[in-house]
């Protein structure tokens, strides 16, 4: 046990035992209900679903499968554009997968974050994915992780629970 | 030192160091630049500023003093509104202070994060306060903390740097 005793006494070491614990924590303890809409829900509606959940982006779907992605930045172009936020359908302004980055229950919050600030996005959708006879994927949301669930889970580490 | 060797065969002993780690990190190690605009500028200036530094949010001063904030959700909902946004200036829309949260350089990363999950906010301005002669409190903008900020040193944490 003498070696790591060293963990209590240098830098190196106190960070070690940090970022073990940090890559201890799984996308499923820290995700939470996403805003989800269909493809045919209007820009409006679409918005007013993201108020009402209160949240930074919202997730679109089709036959129960996750195809898309439109965030606050993405509807505030749209909104100073010359769109009729009233008759477009949300599903062809979204952010369409396989353009998505995305997550799921088995992934830890640190890979999370990293997609997260590599890849410029406020949330990823944890997806639970499974192949039709025919060889098609099919993904379905379970859940999303953005900065807010991060920071959450900051705080969280930092009050020692 | 018998007691610290605890430290690494208890959970709680290990979430220890860490919550010490993590409120060793100071506000003025993490904060980045923030957007910045004066009360006179209209709301679509003021949006397009938002988009050139890919910001969140954005703060306005007033003879270079912090006197108010605007969101992207806030943007959002006045672009669905009937406000011009093409002559209102954004002093008139804006949220003023005191009803900001603000932190300091020797605040904590993790008071930081706290307080912007409890207030419920994207992104609070470092300020730096002076008094003047006729004891008027004086707010210079220094940098913001977002939750891109925490997000990133939660990634640092755990990338053990």
């Amino acid at each position: 046990a003498r070696p790591k005793v060293g963990y209590l006494y240098s830098k190196r070491g106190g960070n070690s035992i940090i970022y073990d614990y940090i890559k201890e924590v799984k996308v499923a303890e820290i995700k939470t209900k996403p805003a989800v809409v269909t493809e045919d829900t209007t820009v409006y509606d679409a918005i007013v679903q993201l108020f009402l959940e209160d949240a930074g982006t919202i997730f679109v779907t089709n036959n129960g499968h996750l195809t898309g992605a439109v965030s606050r930045k993405d509807f505030l172009k749209i909104a100073l554009g010359n769109t009729d936020i009233h008759k477009v359908p949300v599903g062809i302004i979204m952010t369409r997968m396989p353009n998505i980055v995305t997550v799921t229950d088995n992934d830890t919050a640190y890979e999370a974050a990293k997609k997260i600030i590599e890849h410029e996005v406020d949330s990823l959708p944890v997806i639970e994915k499974t192949v039709t006879e025919d060889g098609k994927d099919i993904l379905k949301i379970t859940g999303k992780v953005s900065k807010t669930n991060i920071t959450k889970l900051f705080v969280k580490l930092g009050s020692g629970n």
